[in-house]
């Protein structure tokens, strides 16, 4: 069977939402942020509890928009970066949702979509949710140093993003839709230095998007942008190169969300932003309001995440990655799939 | 719309396998496991990397079993205690399985059954795989003490399985069907203490069975069994008499695998069994078998599992927790169902 789903039904994201910090405010999709947090703690006592505090606002902001409650989600799917993805669990507890729990790193908001839409395209839920979060503090002192200690970053090291993105998925006439998905398979070509995620990840996104390309018949000229989790310059432009060899030209229409969501003359981000919420927080406070519009008609949404933990990187391992995608359109029907 | 799925096809579970450590061997259910490890690093040269390879035997013995290669394979759901899930994205990379990650704690394997059987009985997958594990040693060192240290355990602490339990999901005239599944919500009723899982987790496993009953009509006496993950003597006592408040009795039918996986008098385990392993190793090992043999009619499979981590605990939070539940069954059609 092929791991590119076509969908029945075509559902609606019929809502959406996007958090931030102080940092991403400044850069240059700022003003796409529904709600911007200026305190790393969001009024809390603890970096992790902030985290949490990023997908309550989430959640909350994507249902209030659409106005619905909790009790209006059939089932939402939600995870983070850390340790037993307690930036979600946390989250999320208090709204009594039915929830299945995901881990895909940074490609989370990928995972969550193609799964709450194959729920909804096959009447498992009426509306489904799909929440995720990073959160730079946490990060930091969980993957690499503790702030106080003020580590150098390298030239390939990513920004992990403070952020965070929500969606409701559900049956409407309103685009953006869902158009179809493909699964992701576990790519690891070797790369150990957990420094340069991007160049780990971009096989990953290589592998998915020509899986969709090949399931589909399609090409990249069929879509406004091919947009990639956080590769980063590095990762990006390895992807770049990877299709090149294929004679493939994605390069016109390629855009990562952790080169899009900072300035890299101004803020300091070496190779780019990163973190489940970075391609989370510019799908849904980028790419999904401009599909609504109008503004553009197809993207593909292939985040990546890199499957590794600091322990058994420690311990040698080099780093296994994924990317999952999701076809999003302004048009139910579209020529060219079949 | 009802957190309870029943299912439209009822697939089956063509193929399972437990795998289990040297202590699992050594108790009640020593002959139940298709392989035994008596080496804890299982010929690696670390704990996790040992773990890693669990689930890679669990899910070669699985495959073997049903004389399946990993290309018949539509998608794998797998997920681990470690941090990021690396006992699974390590121990499965090498497959190249479409691959969703998840992650609910110990309640992993009925989150991949229930998602598995979900993708099967909407021809979302020809063939859905499951796999989960846990290792004494590797969860001791994350979640508690290194072994070195050699601490004291406390009498309401419980014993991680050094366990994997993996099965595949398919169309089949054969037993065990899946009938149905109920998606659970998260359940914090203050809880902090982490030696005291089984407390933590039962209000959570009460919840979703409750709901089950609620949505289906159905009652304890329709199962041989009311299986929970890992409740241990503490959890167990508690989900019991949190039903008896409502006038149901589920004693006389209650399991639970963390109370049948280790000897209480011989082997030292304080309130019982746990981990991801727990379950998902009684589950292939132990109960499927059963089931497919017609020595057992209908089981409830709820496992439970604890979405904290050590460090929003020792930042003083409670402990949320999840159950989700699987309908198993040696008839493709019951009655008591709606």
């Amino acid at each position: 069977m092929k791991a590119t789903k076509l969908m029945k039904t075509s559902p609606s994201v019929i809502s959406f939402a996007a958090i931030g910090g102080k940092k991403e405010n400044e850069g240059p999709l700022g003003d796409y942020f529904d709600k911007i947090n200026d305190d790393p703690y969001l009024s809390t006592d603890s970096f992790e509890k902030g985290e949490s505090q990023l997908q309550k606002q989430a959640v909350l902001h994507a249902l209030d928009k659409a106005a619905l409650s909790p009790e209006d989600i059939d089932v939402l799917f939600g995870g983070d970066l850390l340790n037993q993805c307690v930036g979600t669990t946390y989250g999320v507890r208090a709204f009594e949702m039915p929830f299945l729990g995901i881990y895909g790193a940074c490609s989370t908001m990928a995972e969550g979509l193609l799964l709450a839409s194959l729920f909804v395209d096959n009447d498992l839920a009426k509306k489904a949710m799909a929440v995720t979060s990073s959160h730079f503090c946490t990060a930091e002192r969980q993957y690499r140093f503790p702030l106080n200690y003020g580590g150098q970053r390298t030239p390939t090291s990513q920004w992990t993003a403070t952020a965070s993105g929500s969606l409701v998925v559900a049956p409407s006439d309103k685009p953006p839709y869902i158009r179809g998905c493909t699964i992701g398979k576990i790519v690891d070509l070797g790369v150990s230095d957990a420094n340069n995620m991007g160049a780990a990840m971009a096989p990953a996104a290589f592998s998915t998007i020509s899986t969709f390309f090949t399931d589909t018949g399609m090409t990249p000229s069929d879509f406004d942008y091919i947009v990639t989790g956080d590769l980063g310059k590095v990762g990006s432009r390895i992807l770049c190169e990877l299709f090149e060899r294929e004679n493939i030209n994605i390069r016109d229409n390629h855009k990562d969300c952790g080169m899009m969501l900072y300035d890299f003359d101004e803020q300091d981000i070496h190779a780019g932003g990163s973190g489940c919420g970075c391609a989370g927080s510019v799908l849904c406070g980028y790419f999904l309001p401009k599909l609504r519009a109008g503004e553009i008609k197809n993207i593909l949404f292939a985040a990546t995440g890199a499957l590794m933990s600091p322990t058994v990187n420690q311990q040698g391992e080099s780093i296994p990655s994924i990317s999952h995608l999701v076809w999003l359109s302004g048009e139910k029907d579209m020529k060219g799939a079949n």
